[in-house]
């Protein structure tokens, strides 16, 4: 990854680590994802300090990780894939182990829609299933998409993604849309200019924390979504106020993100750091 | 205008009625503008509806008032100019009147930033100034430019000119480097992405009200000023605090401006209407 800011080669990544990180903050975290046999045991160590139980990551004999090498303009605002390689992703997917099968609170990262299902199926009966997708399965993949949307509570998207899937340009009438598709909440991530939830019950928007120091945006959107549903998972309530409540822990755990390259900022954050951006973020937000 | 939700042709606009429009909800208003001799008589009876001193309002005989012209498409970000007729507003500007000499809160609307010094030179102690500006401006007249930001309190202006003002991408770093420039405050406006209040003392972002209805988004930054000024004005105090509260008054103000053509939405506000919607948009951003 490089950005106007600098550089890191082969850094830890990937959706599902930003977003178990952000989340174990709240909640214990159990990571189903499959890696290669070229993982580096540093990497497995690092996540190891965190409250993530490790027993659903596959290690795959005869595979490589996925890679992926990106570049930020001084607009930090979309990332320009370099290089990418699939590797173990381009195979089938890992499994749920069976003493994560009664897990209550699900989050499908970013995958194909129908190894999504296959994921979701593993698991018996969860209270909360939300969602996330990227502009490949929207085109190519339309259809096992809307069977996958019609499955979960929530959808989790950046702004370019709900365009795309709903062919609306004005984003409440987008996440409208998708609401029609079957989810109970449709969250829109928009960088730098924060998020907008939208439900039956209500609609909420929240600003992104206006931040001085952005070095490398990747990961923050599932560090946002991470922080959303570890918050979630910690209340045990899912209704409108909790769910917009949970914007504003996604917000914070996003800003802590972009602060520095892979997850060299949230390995170093502390709870009370935490919560101190988290009230600050409140405060600035409060109109007595 | 034309949008993909209508039209309207030659009704009443420009900055200083909507902004006049939105502060007069909160202050008295006192209007200092020229247009033409073929100024209809129903404009200047819709501006006697509301709490607007009209003795600044100079019709120069021989001359004909500004019209524009202009396109949103779908997107309704920014509107295409289709026809403009600069008129009146090519000529000298107008006189301050010696009854409005004593004003104490001053909003110089975009004009030439020379012509925006004059009129600030004819009120005897204001105790705070606040300007707007506009892409012709800052590429054609910068000097000039920056000796008008060298002597107001605060600036208020779009994104894109926050952008191309300071040759920054970044909207906080921009805004700090607004900062250098003079004003104690500068106020970024994002359209449906909300705005960002930079100061010395702190920061802070809002997002914009989340709307259904967008018909027409012509005049929305200048209500928003509107909303500021008028807050402050009512107010009394200009410190961070009621800067931050100002800006969720413009938002709200705005946010009418936009469901209707020219003023038709804010000639029909009750102020009932209008508490009623701040206090859902202060609701949703209060996270206790």
């Amino acid at each position: 990854m490089t950005s106007p800011y600098g550089r890191a080669e082969s850094v830890l990544g990937g959706s599902a680590v930003y977003f178990s990180f952000a989340a174990s903050a709240f909640a214990p975290v159990r990571l189903v994802a499959v890696v290669g046999e070229d993982f580096p045991e540093e990497f497995r160590k690092v996540l190891t300090t965190r409250n993530i139980d490790l027993s659903g990551l596959e290690t795959r004999r005869g595979s490589q990780t996925f890679r992926w090498r990106g570049h930020f303009e001084a607009d930090m605002r979309e990332a320009q894939t370099l290089e990418v390689d699939l590797n173990v992703l381009a195979e089938p997917g890992p499994k749920v182990p069976d003493r994560f099968a009664d897990s209550k609170i699900v989050f499908l990262g970013n995958t194909h829609p129908t190894q999504q299902r296959e994921l979701l199926a593993q698991v018996r009966s969860p209270a909360l299933v939300a969602c996330d997708t990227m502009n490949l399965w929207i085109m190519t993949e339309r259809d096992s998409l809307l069977q996958t949307l019609a499955l979960v509570h929530g959808v989790i998207l950046n702004d370019t993604e709900a365009r795309m899937l709903t062919d609306r340009v004005n984003l409440i009438e987008a996440g409208d849309a998708i609401l029609d598709l079957g989810p109970k909440f449709v969250v829109i991530k928009k960088g730098e200019h924060g998020a907008i939830l939208l439900t039956r019950e209500g609609t909420a928007a929240v600003p992104a924390f206006p931040a001085r120091i952005v070095r490398d945006p990747t990961g923050a959107g599932d560090s946002f979504a991470g922080g959303m549903l570890g918050y979630l998972a910690s209340c045990g309530r899912f209704d409108f106020e909790s769910l917009r409540r949970s914007l504003v822990r996604g917000t914070v755990a996003a800003s802590f993100t972009i602060e520095d390259f892979s997850l060299r900022r949230l390995a170093r954050l502390e709870r009370a750091e935490f919560d101190e951006r988290l009230a600050a973020f409140v405060g600035m937000l409060r109109f007595d």
